[in-house]
């Protein structure tokens, strides 16, 4: 009798087939490190993976499993295998329905197991959103579809590194759209996700920064439309009221030198770019993005398909490894 | 007789009396390194610059003039001086409307000798915007006061380091002001006074990326209004026709990675904090602002009036001196 294991399970989703999704987990699967930290369970396509397997010579899956199986009885990674129709005619760094169609029904799969409790958190491998859409999804992204289909009232993005963590108020939404998009409660609830995660990774109280909408935060409503005196500073007023150390709202263009940096263990951003710029600079593609606010823990590669590369072996698994760590600690904690 | 000076004649406003400005005109002055590239003017109040020198332990400027005087007569740095009521009584650090006045009377005298060819390049010290305010300019800064003054119809900021170089579509505007300012006109404009002024600094066919305004910059139309398409492509595109190398719209957020960097000489921003994030991360202070599109050369350093540490010797001039060089490499190249 196989004693069941105690690490934590990791749905890690397959991302697009035509993509670099597979070769990386394949890696994960075959990498000792992350067998120690958790059990990672590639939602995705056997055959698929076969196949990417041989053409980037790297070790085909060890164990497959299909849906009847009890996950919480596995006891070495293994590959759920969810196969579909024209998988097989899918060809590397081409987009097509199908492939957006399968991506779409891996995510799925993964978050129905996690509500039901057969594994503990997802990792997701990218996905091509054309694709996506041409499936007929109509989420502009992974965090917004987690949302949708757990029923998530106040979820955010937050993107972390060794140098930088960022959580996004507003994701992928038009540059003209954000300004309404801001609220006391939307900054408030995000300021609070960002504060539970962030001591959940530190254990201990976080110091967070929250940003400025306008330039230099509005210079004392010189620029912009009051944001930062009608709803930005009354989100930080309410968050420090209830005990959280939060500063700001400060001017985005110096909030992230390093002496500010220093001090600040999360930032809240208004925007995606005002996130995205300072992180891509500075976290040089070793970002890992987790969904807060969902009833399990969610992380994600912080890169896309790669297409120009894909099943020629060369993509770089590291940030796949670090999301897949960082779910399992994350997971961890929360039961500690 | 004395022999008139061939080197370009740089006015430098001393910018508020009671910010780091004096100090670092001081150092500017007595720099033989900065005196064999150009003939630094500043534009400031001798009794205060005296004042600071001794309270610094800087040298004393070596040459005072007064408005009567021939600028072009000129043949080692000197200052001009322009003292005004009360600033004998400025303290270091404090904001106040006879400070303001100052800074403004030091800008507006030396935009009035540029224009008459008194100088050939006017280099801005640091203002304090409520200073400047209190005492009654409506100006948001330099850049929107010198065009202003000029009646310059097509300027704009560019913000120039070794390692990264952003000029502005919109400078100090509230970010729900941005999408309306945009226009083919505007953005064309802007990638055309950056081309040029590229052409002059890099004495070469210049390499322009433009950044898109809208998160992964519209992705294909699917965020924000159509800004990527309506406005920022055509803009492109009149530039193309018109023979220059320009690459865009890119997503913000990835545009400034390195991979990029090394084929751009210049980047065209949307809004303020999409340049100036990436700018102030990667240029470490480095950055000099020039103002494109005046009938003259303006540049300034791309640092404040520091109040906290004004009159105390320890401000870094570097910034200043740099500002200064690359006004007498600009006005230089322009002759040649």
């Amino acid at each position: 009798m196989t004693v069941p294991t105690k690490l934590p399970l990791i749905a890690v989703t397959m991302g697009d087939p035509a993509g670099i999704g597979p070769e990386l987990c394949l890696q994960a699967l075959s990498r000792p490190a992350l067998a120690e930290a958790c059990l990672p369970v590639v939602f995705g396509d056997a055959a698929l993976l076969t196949r990417v397997a041989r053409a980037c010579h790297l070790p085909e899956p060890a164990q497959v499993v299909n849906q009847r199986e009890d996950l919480r009885r596995l006891t070495a990674p293994a590959v759920l295998d969810l196969p579909g129709d024209g998988v097989d005619r899918v060809d590397p760094g081409q987009v097509s329905a199908v492939a957006g169609a399968a991506a779409y029904r891996y995510l799925e799969t993964a978050i129905t197991a996690a509500q039901a409790g057969q594994i503990d958190a997802v990792c997701t491998g990218p996905i091509n959103k054309q694709a996506f859409h041409a499936a007929g999804s109509a989420y502009p992204g992974h965090t917004e579809m987690f949302a949708a289909l757990t029923g998530a009232r106040r979820t955010c993005m937050m993107l972390t590194s060794p140098v930088l963590t960022c959580s996004l108020v507003t994701t992928h939404l038009g540059y003209r759209d954000v300004p309404a998009a801001l609220s006391i409660d939307r900054v408030a609830a995000v300021i609070e996700l960002t504060a539970a995660a962030m001591t959940r990774l530190r254990r201990n109280a976080p110091r967070l920064a929250v940003c400025g909408l306008n330039p230099h935060a509005g210079e004392h409503g010189l620029f912009g439309g009051g944001e930062e005196e009608q709803v930005i500073q009354p989100a930080i007023d309410r968050a420090r009221r209830a005990g959280l150390a939060v500063d700001g709202p400060l001017p985005p263009d110096t909030a992230f030198l390093e002496e500010t940096r220093r001090r600040v263990d999360a930032y809240v951003c208004m925007y995606h770019d005002q996130g995205l710029i300072p992180l891509k600079l500075l976290a040089f593609g070793s970002a890992i993005n987790i969904t807060l606010g969902l009833p399990f823990v969610r992380t994600s590669v912080d890169h896309g398909t790669a297409f120009d590369i894909a099943w020629q072996g060369k993509a770089n698994p590291n940030s796949l490894f670090e999301a897949i760590r960082l779910a399992a600690t994350l997971t961890g904690s929360s039961d500690g």
